[in-house]
């Protein structure tokens, strides 16, 4: 390590439902997850990591039913999978209202908007956020979400990111170029609010969208929202290494990881943007307590909350895979199915031989993320060894157990990571773009500088 | 008046714009609309409205631009008429959670909305408001929302309204039916969060909508939010008085208004609701201060600020119909056209002889509300006996000056109506719809309680 210690960027992911990537959990005795309703819930979270040092909070989302697992959405309803779920976007002002330089991360599905309204709404939420806002960008992955959009089935992955490129395009087109700096000047004299010659249309007319039209928004703080995906599959690292300003990855291990993350960063220089003009970020959970043994017997307690049939119902709709007609003995490295096979190791961890029952219990607590246990020490120590092993900025912090996971992390380790210097006591001012150490509003050689330029 | 005089509902009536039915008073000293970008501006108006004795804050909304005058953007842009403009949505949560007893409305087309994410949307502010909202039900008007939202225009009027009620359908299914009380038992024992047998998909397959599944969310308090609707044509009222609870007119005088009011009880009551199911607002204009000569001063400064080309954008935008070609001399109701006739009688009043910078001028304060100008007095006498002789429940409060116009109103006028008993001193609990006087969840007859008993 170097004197100056690479900056650890701190996220928090969780989800307006009972149940996130842990499931059970919502029977662990003090857990308030079912208070996901409450405004105060919201409030008092983003307070709570505001004040202990994150720089976001992402909440996640899905608008359809995990309902591959037995082919019925009933699992889903007993273990609360991501179901019931509220909307993520009307809380996000509230929480900004409280908070000085807390982030907020939005995760909305471009597949079932149209690019002009949802302009508008990412735009309102960088003018009432002062530009604290990032998009979660996501094509969504649920049969039962296009079922219940007019949509008689998913569109097909690779033409989701046709789709998805020019969406972007648009919205660059709005964001970027559609009013000056200088559009409004609220000249009383001359009885002009908004300079007309300052506002354009974009004249946009594609293979999927037609608008005309100009930006309804006068330019927000960072016009483009911060941008941030999850893509997995090549297309998506391909879109994301375009696109995206933070990437979320998920890898058991620091080998796997690093391999991605070179990967995006060669790919982004590829396509003419830097290699640290991408904040990577990976998902773990972190089981943390004032001591190792008490991180460890918290741990046990997780697991036995687990739910085995709940970790099954999210392994069904992240892969698309129903392990509910299988013998529960039979360890799935030995199934005659390929895509069985290749959905375990993937999110299970390779060259495991577990049983569905198994890697429903792994699942259940952490999802596919890595879970790290101990006292602040050993959370800190294995943070820092992931993060210079896998060459990352910082993690998403999955929410386990609420508001616990949050409350230890910010007593317990945070104040480590200050001691390292990893986590500045001080937050910057600016935009969340700017408090991400990128320059705003735009990124040189992004598409999005690329609309505003052209 | 009797000795229990009849209880006046108050709402304010606003947009998140610099412009909304009065063109040109941001150029009024200290005026702070131009603030509308920031949270600060809509909670200190919430706490205004709230402390003050308001029921209700209504946000108006359009998703496209005021172009028909001049065949142009340009004359919107210049007088900010509607234009810069947010989404309404976002701000809610942040009102709400520094309110206790303000309900929201908020304006959303269904038009460009997907029942399914939509219904998720309104559970969610009913949620998080503890059942604090109202929803505007709107079939957007604008050609240049539809050009920019992937249609090659406007659906023909009528169809808009079988859309409409199809969407509202739809809605009801997922609000009312979908989930069950009880649903929700979370019971750690039986590790089950969700009963599933208490939630179904609600199958539907209709000729503009399909959703087979079930509603994402619990039940939020009101289930259906309070339903409010501005239907000025036939069809439009046939569809109010089918769904609305609360309904909002504007009239030029109260001969007009009682016309209205009498039809459209009538109608609720032909459809199996009760004369008293529907809560009618009057859109008015107030601009009051101490005395009568201080208001009518006042009152000459805001003609004096008033844009008479923003009126005419507006008067453009609602009747489709363009003034902008038209000799300044020419009185309208010479016109050889019938729609011009016709429009300028309905936005500026019948029997009006005025040429289109006359009839500019007069849309420029207040739209087309009538203009109560006085002291507090002398407006409660005037709301009184509109409210007396329109049969009608309250008022729909235009923004014009802000925040001076809810300043002045919460101040000075609420004082007297208390006095009068118009306005009770404190609030009663419970959701919108309880505060409203109706019986919760539901009305007898209203389509949402046939939806949930079916």
């Amino acid at each position: 390590m170097s004197d100056q210690p690479r900056r650890m960027f701190l996220s928090a992911f969780t989800i307006s439902s009972p149940g996130h990537q842990s499931m059970g959990m919502w029977k662990l005795p003090g857990d308030k997850s079912h208070e996901y309703k409450s405004l105060k819930y919201w409030t008092d979270l983003a307070k709570r990591l505001d004040r202990g040092g994150f720089d976001t909070l992402f909440v996640a989302d899905v608008l359809g039913i995990y309902d591959v697992y037995q082919d019925s959405p009933d699992p889903a309803l007993k273990n609360a999978a991501q179901v019931p779920i509220l909307d993520p976007v009307p809380a996000i002002a509230a929480m900004a209202s409280v908070t000085e330089n807390l982030g907020f991360g939005v995760t909305v599905a471009l597949t079932y908007e149209q690019p002009y309204s949802f302009a508008r709404r990412m735009s309102t939420l960088d003018h009432l956020t002062d530009g604290r806002i990032a998009w979660n960008i996501v094509t969504s992955y649920l049969d039962s979400a296009a079922r219940n959009m007019n949509l008689d089935g998913q569109i097909p992955h690779d033409e989701r990111y046709d789709i998805a490129d020019e969406f972007m395009d648009v919205c660059y087109q709005l964001w970027e170029r559609s009013w000056d700096d200088d559009a409004v000047v609220r000249d009383a004299e001359a009885g002009m609010y908004t300079d007309p010659s300052k506002v354009r249309g974009i004249e946009h007319k594609g293979k999927y969208f037609t608008v005309p039209g100009m930006a309804l928004c006068e330019p927000s703080p960072q016009r483009t929202p911060v941008l941030f995906q999850a893509g997995a599959s090549s297309r998506g690292q391909e879109f994301a290494a375009k696109h995206a300003e933070m990437i979320f990855l998920i890898s058991g291990d620091t080998t796997t990881l690093r391999r991605s993350v070179d990967k995006i960063r060669a790919q982004a220089e590829e396509v003419g943007r830097g290699r640290e003009d991408v904040r990577v970020l990976a998902g773990v959970t972190v089981v943390v307590a004032e001591t190792d043994a008490e991180a460890q017997a918290l741990y046990k307690q997780y697991k036995e909350a687990g739910s085995w049939d709940g970790g099954l119902v999210l392994f069904g709709g992240w892969s698309g895979v129903d392990l509910g007609a299988l013998p529960s003995y039979e360890p799935l490295d030995h199934a005659d199915s390929n895509s069985i096979r290749s959905a375990a190791d993937m999110f299970g961890g390779a060259g495991k031989s577990w049983t569905a029952e198994q890697l429903g219990k792994y699942i259940a607590v952490g999802g596919a993320t890595p879970v790290i246990v101990g006292s602040p020490q050993t959370v800190a120590d294995e943070l820092e060894r992931w993060m210079d092993e896998g060459d990352i900025d910082g993690f998403q912090f999955a929410s386990v157990h609420m508001p616990y996971t949050y409350e230890s992390i910010t007593e317990l380790v945070v104040p480590e990571l200050r001691r390292r210097g990893r986590v500045p006591e001080e937050r910057t001012g600016g935009t969340l773009r700017e408090k991400l150490g990128f320059k705003s509003p735009l990124l040189q050689g992004h598409p999005a500088e690329v609309a505003r330029t052209s």
